[in-house]
């Protein structure tokens, strides 16, 4: 193992008496951005004014950028462009694939996917207006549902929910065979597991940095592009920044070449100072070292939960390959439950109807984060701890 | 005059020796933005991480900071909501109107339109493949060009280029009475002149914040939508956070009442932060004190301009009423020219063919400010000191 998981832990600040494990949920602040923050503020935005977008390059900073998360997610560089949110680049995705197998009419996802995304197809059915149909099997129903009325398979790799991880290639080839896209949505994978896109053969890839890459609330999301069906890809949202020359202003639309057409507006130039500070502890990190910390630490983590809360059932898959980096379980009393855990400085968060998640993430969780979080959960659970009635009064926001 | 301008200019950082006349492509940094990020980035993601959504209120900061704008163009309350980029609120706003007017099949826009709104309405007019066209006359043609083929007039109120106004009353009555739904892009109002979106009765507006509002680089757009038009819009960017109810994480799209329902991803939380900094300044201006400190700070600089530099061609109306808050001229060295003029510490833009741009924006511009912009111009031109090789060489990236 190379990479120095002590070190890079020492890089985020962590509030004191909190054992964060909702880093796939919002990643804690890596210290070196509230600086690149100020420094783009106080020194760019405010000292250089609009000369900062050529003096401090900011035009170039979604490419540059993207190349970054590129190198976490297995994407050759000029592949991935960064902007918008992570439910604008589904739809940007979406609407290209669909143009590209004009002759079908099935988008296929599954019933664990997260909902923005089946939401974001529902509107370009809506939109397109030529009879598409949006189908959710159980996840576990996918590849035999895959044959040659599919266009699209659009899935998100690891379930928001169970963390339960697709066989991404073995899907990529049963649909490829049967002359469909595939976009795979990174959202719980980047910053999470080993992911190389570009030896999957995958067409397109969406995902968000706020979670594992630790970018910032509400940070930019990217998309990737396989490079030789990018020039043919016919941008939907086709914004200024992804005109082949945005600042000749020519009234007719013409896309850039490449991944650039997948830009649109003007870039979110602060949050992407958070986002770009973030990256520089990913550059410390080996994606297989972080998944085998992954598995070391979320072993002890359902072991020792398991030993103490017998209420509570393990629904993450056992076996590390077929995980991301979270572990869940189902509780019918999880919302309440969670808020205990969390009164008493363990932080995991609830998704509806009954997951109680807890991200697991090495850049800034060790052995003992993990045993302090199993000694809350077994006082939470062994003592009831949940069946006060503040707990359950709470607004359940996120 | 209610309104103390004095004291709003020393709410902005202003680097020393810079006159900044480029604040309708890029607003100055307000001096009490540095530290709300600080705030946001060290008090409530570093020490309240994923609470913050609820503690520190992340989630209602697009409709809370919409408000705000809203204030400024005369929206009611509610009416207006944050987010995204100004293209992709442009395409939900023009989506939305096709979607109510689907026996006609014309939108109408003009030749002086933000090229991005075009793009965006050529992309969605490929995307739809009903065969919409769209048309863009020259501006003073738009009026005799609403007849009853046109489902939506789409315009921006002040043309980027010259700062030529539209007569926003007139276009609407004139849309309304052929049945045609008006979309404004207020890009170059907001924070410019005074607009009253409630009165007009507009069906749609779209903005952006990082001109006039001085939100920062990137800053999140705004759009508007009249409020009993609103539950008729089905949004074709269909995003979670635009859903009725987010965190039930229903498979099922079903939109949210109202203007929420244009809302998508997950907000843009830090940039939040900065726009709202940027709108206490606001809080302290009258709309009409703006547009009259305008029109003395313009017409000062038209005339000292027009007095020493014969070479250059006023292409922005003499009359107040019928400009926004830039003054524009023409110059076929232009390009140079402003290369020259910002290398003597004034900073202006130019646009392509042949436009030097200034930005008049009474919250931190002053005589002197004006005096000194006269002076150097005079300089350039009086010397030719724009036909040096340096000048012609550099990129005109923004």
């Amino acid at each position: 193992m190379t990479t120095d998981f002590a070190a890079t832990k020492a890089q985020f600040h962590l509030p004191s008496g909190v054992t964060y494990l909702d880093g796939n949920s919002l990643g804690p602040m890596p210290r070196a951005a509230a600086q690149r923050m100020r420094t783009r503020m106080e020194q760019e935005w405010a000292e250089m004014l609009i000369t900062a977008w050529n003096r401090a390059d900011w035009i170039h900073d979604p490419r540059r950028i993207g190349d970054r998360v590129g190198r976490l997610v297995g994407a050759a560089t000029g592949t991935v462009v960064m902007g918008d949110t992570l439910s604008i680049k589904v739809h940007q995705a979406l609407a290209s694939a669909l143009a590209l197998r004009p002759d079908r009419r099935v988008i296929l996802s599954d019933s664990g996917n997260f909902p923005s995304d089946l939401y974001i197809a529902q509107g370009l059915i809506a939109t397109l207006g030529q009879g598409h149909s949006l189908k959710t099997p159980a996840p576990q129903d996918v590849l035999a549902a895959i044959d040659d009325t599919i266009a699209v398979v659009m899935l998100t790799e690891v379930d928001y929910r169970t963390g339960r991880r697709h066989d991404m290639q073995a899907i990529i080839q049963a649909a490829h065979r049967a002359g469909a896209l595939v976009i795979w949505d990174l959202a719980h994978s980047a910053g999470a597991i080993p992911v190389n896109l570009g030896q999957s053969g995958v067409d397109f890839a969406v995902g968000c940095t706020y979670k594992f890459l630790n970018g910032g609330p509400g940070a930019p999301a990217f998309i990737y592009v396989r490079p030789d069906l990018a020039p043919m890809c016919r941008p939907a949202l086709s914004g200024w920044l992804g005109h082949e020359a945005p600042f000749a202003f020519d009234p007719d639309y013409r896309p850039a070449g490449g991944i650039d057409r997948m830009r649109c507006g003007t870039p979110p130039v602060l949050a992407l100072a958070a986002l770009d500070a973030a990256l520089d502890v990913w550059d410390q990190v080996d994606m297989a070292d972080l998944q085998a910390r992954s598995a070391t630490l979320a072993d002890r983590f359902i072991a020792g939960v398991e030993a103490t809360c017998p209420d509570l059932t393990l629904v993450t898959p056992r076996d590390p390959a077929r995980r991301g980096s979270q572990v869940s379980f189902a509780f019918d009393h999880g919302y309440p439950a969670m808020q205990a855990i969390i009164d008493r400085g363990v932080i995991g968060d609830f998704r509806a109807p009954n997951i109680m998640r807890f991200g697991i993430t090495p850049l800034y969780l060790d052995e003992a984060d993990i045993d302090r979080a199993i000694a809350v959960l077994a006082d939470v659970m062994g003592n009831r701890l949940w069946d006060q009635p503040q707990y359950h009064q709470r607004a359940a926001v996120t």
